[in-house]
């Protein structure tokens, strides 16, 4: 059983990183201040500082929570269900494509955003951001090494077809800020869908 | 003819650009401070507000100028020189595929980076990213509307193709940053190739 201050002490936590995904995608990194996400979040610096020691522990923190909020929304997504291992996959990227609306910083992606300013200055920011896109793509793999196997194919492997994935989607998301909008993201991501049904039908 | 001052200060414009092109992708936009480009450059602050406003100003300035120096790196590669308009686009995936060496700051694109911290807090930036990565892509159109035509490709545009390609390398500058080199970026740019190949042979 929690207290009540601890549940007050989680909830303002709660707050922090749910403010910290929307504000650090829409600013980036180096912009946001601790002030905006104390903002964003309704709590006060103090609770800031009592959770993390400084905003590059609350973004290594956000990015952690990032894998586990999308996490548990790609494990109940409907892709899974197909009986066919590249019917998934093809279903995956159909569900990118589905996810593709709104607002930019509502679609793209936290890691991609970070790692991109931040791969030179912090190790720890860059690490968690590696962690969030190979562990993502992992999630892929058994499906693509199924695909292959039923399918034929050679000289391919699964993990860098996995990681080609996040590829195109992470760059769809850079030409989507710049054009302002996801439609040039979906574009790309029908391409991605594409290469993957050539490839695979052309064994 | 240029007096010695004129020459000083072009030179001193010079290198502020020269110097933003490294430091802006290295850092991002926001990291940056002026005092960073100055010493970067090795010219003062009066020198540096002489020749922009703000820091803002130096950014579209240095977008528009690496826009200008990549054209002529391009405009000047081998690519062009093949005859089948395919093994032209093929030769340009695969010279951006030998440029992928060395520092990750110094094979990823200063407006990839730039658009992704900025799409939100600086139209002008955004807008010069915008304008290099789209006439980037334009350059490739006339090549891939004749090997649409030479393989009687349908349903699909040579400007969708062209903006992919970026789509695509800009993805896998940022899995480059993630993982800090230019392996798994070539491993994308592999696929992108294999995916045209298998696309104009579909037909």
């Amino acid at each position: 059983m929690h207290s009540s201050s601890t549940l007050r002490r989680e909830t303002a936590k709660t707050k922090l990183l749910n403010a910290a995904l929307s504000v650090l995608r829409t600013k980036g990194y180096s912009a946001t201040t601790v002030d905006d996400l104390c903002a964003a979040a309704g709590v006060t610096k103090g609770a800031f500082f009592h959770h993390f020691v400084s905003k590059e522990a609350l973004a290594v923190a956000a990015v952690n929570y990032w894998s586990e909020v999308t996490g548990a929304l790609f494990a109940a997504a409907p892709y899974h269900a197909h009986k066919d291992p590249l019917d998934r996959v093809l279903a995956y990227i159909d569900f990118r494509a589905q996810l593709l609306s709104g607002e930019v910083a509502e679609f793209t992606c936290l890691a991609g955003t970070m790692v991109q300013e931040t791969y030179d200055c912090s190790p720890a920011i860059r690490a968690a951001c590696e962690a969030s896109i190979s562990g993502h793509a992992a999630t892929l793999e058994a499906d693509l090494a199924a695909a292959i196997e039923a399918y034929g194919l050679r000289d391919v492997s699964a993990a860098s077809l996995a990681l080609h994935t996040q590829a195109v989607l992470q760059g769809a998301f850079i030409l989507a800020k710049a054009k302002g909008g996801p439609q040039i993201a979906g574009e790309s991501v029908g391409h991605l869908r594409n290469y993957f049904s050539l490839l695979f039908k052309s064994t």
